[in-house]
């Protein structure tokens, strides 16, 4: 089930206002989706992710086929019920983790032979068998299995990813069953634009609810993928969700917005919080820093999140100098509620037709 | 400012059930006190402590003297507002941590020199320095700088520590000046009881609000601590609080309260749970072990914790082999309430007259 209505186009840029409902639960957009990636957004609990105001979640099929195993989510009666998540799921298709994190074996076009991060047993994944354990794991966004090619990579290479990328996503569609779950294609194509609208072209034609950019965010320079970004604009659907995969940091996310994305997901909130980093409106702050040892201010003193009414600077260094596990967890907080909370400020300024002035006010503010 | 009230006493045995009024609220006994020892109850927020129940934890002054400084809680305005905690706190004296965790260096009746476990830097404690610190912390007990001799050692050993905590406990008493800090004697002398009696009565002498019995649960068999317990009994003063330090498990909190002891507290619901093991009302639970792979069921079906209302032990174990940290602070949550329910059941059963008989039942169904 998936419907998703456009309110507001903004007259200044590409960015829309919407709304996305599906099995669990209507979302705004555009949103940011915390990561999950082992059934559980690291540190936080279900209750911190709703009083932080998350709708929806992304979980990592790579890691639960592997760890625990579809199939033992399935008999917990699903990933809602098995992590205690009652609002949105979106389970990527481990395409991009094969390729990024595992020690690829053999690729051909009948599917992904690699060998497990954790233990080094061999697997092999085919688009069924990724819809399959999409279906066990039971979002209510799947997405393809795709061939994400590497940056730097030659045309050659991406064009044969975008190829069986196209493949696959026909194979996944004619094996996706479940009705109380919205299938995503995803456009790859690497920085390459007639690539891009190849893959874009093709997808379309196998008419899938929403779109996904993959293979952005892997190291080539933000400038190409905002050109990436504009490029696709005018190619995808305009009345489908757009989904810019593993994006970003709080400035990707108003650039996205403004080149029209939907939605966002992102490791980085709880990864920079286990390094001891937050965010805040005037940049990333290393807390760790001695120069916050008698700093009794909070993280952020625009921010109203419950660790910014309650804790100093001075004592979450103390935490993090004492490697205390709740360091991680209140700046995981903080962190997935700065984004979270950047995206209803994102929303209201394309509500109140004011984004271009909202983004160049950020970036004043925003250090680099 | 302190006051305590008992207001049963149990006809069967020694236990005693009563009311302790401190600078932050008022908390029933006996009660267990969750440990917070770098200022945080590993993984928990205030919150979480204020929904299991904890009206009192228990703080570290060893560590905080050495990370992050009492200067710097002080300055922060006390470890209650360092620490976002608005209820009572108990602060140790680091005496024990002195002779257990650091490299001592020398010993005498002035104080103690050793090395920080930390970073091998040099420092000297003094009664007088201890309840500086303890002062500039400002919980709402501190404790007497004591020594505590090991286990097993000998009676000359022990003795010398007996004179000497009777002398540091007259020099505390004489530094400290804080009005809204109850401080407690602490009862020494191994396992040796013409010691115990000497330390209790030279303790008496010097009248304090409420009494420790220290050294206790240091490697000696759990029937000697018992004995000691009660033999204590008849001669620590009826109308005082008495704190039994560093104790304990389940089984020790209902043989303690048999013996009239009133306050304890233990590391372990938090360590264990670092180690994937839960407390249940058939003993511990090694959650990691492969046998709850499958199943579904929560820790403790007669547990109506957070924890066991919302999570599987399949789900937990996952957490664990993930190694992700949720299940450190979901086991924590489950262990620190489960200490602090089984306290609110034996105040129940002393209140209702039939605390032999919750003994009985408990230890009929718990499993070592």
């Amino acid at each position: 089930m998936l419907k998703f209505e456009i309110d507001i186009t903004s007259p200044h840029n590409k960015a829309r206002l919407g709304r996305l409902t599906l099995s669990h639960g209507e979302v705004e957009t555009p949103i940011f989706m915390p990561v999950g990636t082992q059934a559980t957004v690291k540190t936080l609990t279900p209750e911190d992710l709703y009083e932080i105001g998350a709708g929806i979640i992304l979980s990592n099929t790579y890691h639960l086929y592997l760890r625990p195993g579809e199939e033992l989510v399935a008999k917990a009666g699903g990933l809602h019920k098995f992590m205690n998540w009652k609002r949105n799921i979106l389970t990527d298709s481990g395409g991009f983790q094969v390729f990024s994190l595992s020690k690829l074996r053999k690729i051909s076009d009948e599917g992904v032979e690699f060998q497990s991060h954790i233990d080094g047993s061999r697997h092999f994944l085919t688009p069924e068998k990724v819809m399959d354990i999409e279906q066990k794991l039971g979002a209510d966004i799947a997405m393809c299995f795709d061939e994400c090619a590497p940056y730097p990579c030659s045309f050659e290479d991406a064009e044969r990813a975008v190829d069986r990328t196209t493949l696959w996503a026909k194979r996944c569609r004619d094996a996706h069953r479940r009705s109380d779950q919205a299938l995503f294609g995803i456009v790859q194509g690497n920085v390459f634009p007639d690539l891009r609208a190849r893959s874009t072209e093709e997808l379309i034609k196998l008419d899938f609810p929403g779109y996904a950019i993959g293979g952005l965010s892997v190291g080539e320079p933000k400038q190409n993928m905002y050109e990436i970004l504009d490029y696709l604009h005018p190619l995808l659907p305009a009345d489908k969700p757009r989904y810019l995969m593993g994006v970003g940091e709080p400035e990707d996310l108003i650039e996205g917005v403004k080149r029209g994305v939907d939605m966002f997901d992102c490791v980085l909130p709880t990864r920079l919080a286990r390094h001891g980093t937050a965010y805040t409106y005037r940049g990333k702050l290393t807390v760790r820093n001695a120069a916050y040892r008698e700093d009794f201010t909070p993280i952020d003193s625009h921010c109203d999140c419950y660790v910014c009414r309650n804790y100093s600077r001075a004592y979450l260094r103390h935490l993090i100098k004492a490697e205390e596990i709740l360091a991680h967890r209140l700046l995981s907080y903080h962190n997935v509620y700065f984004l979270v909370q950047l995206m209803v400020k994102i929303r209201n300024a394309i509500r109140e037709g004011n984004l271009e002035r909202f983004s160049e006010d950020f970036f004043s503010e925003y250090r680099f």
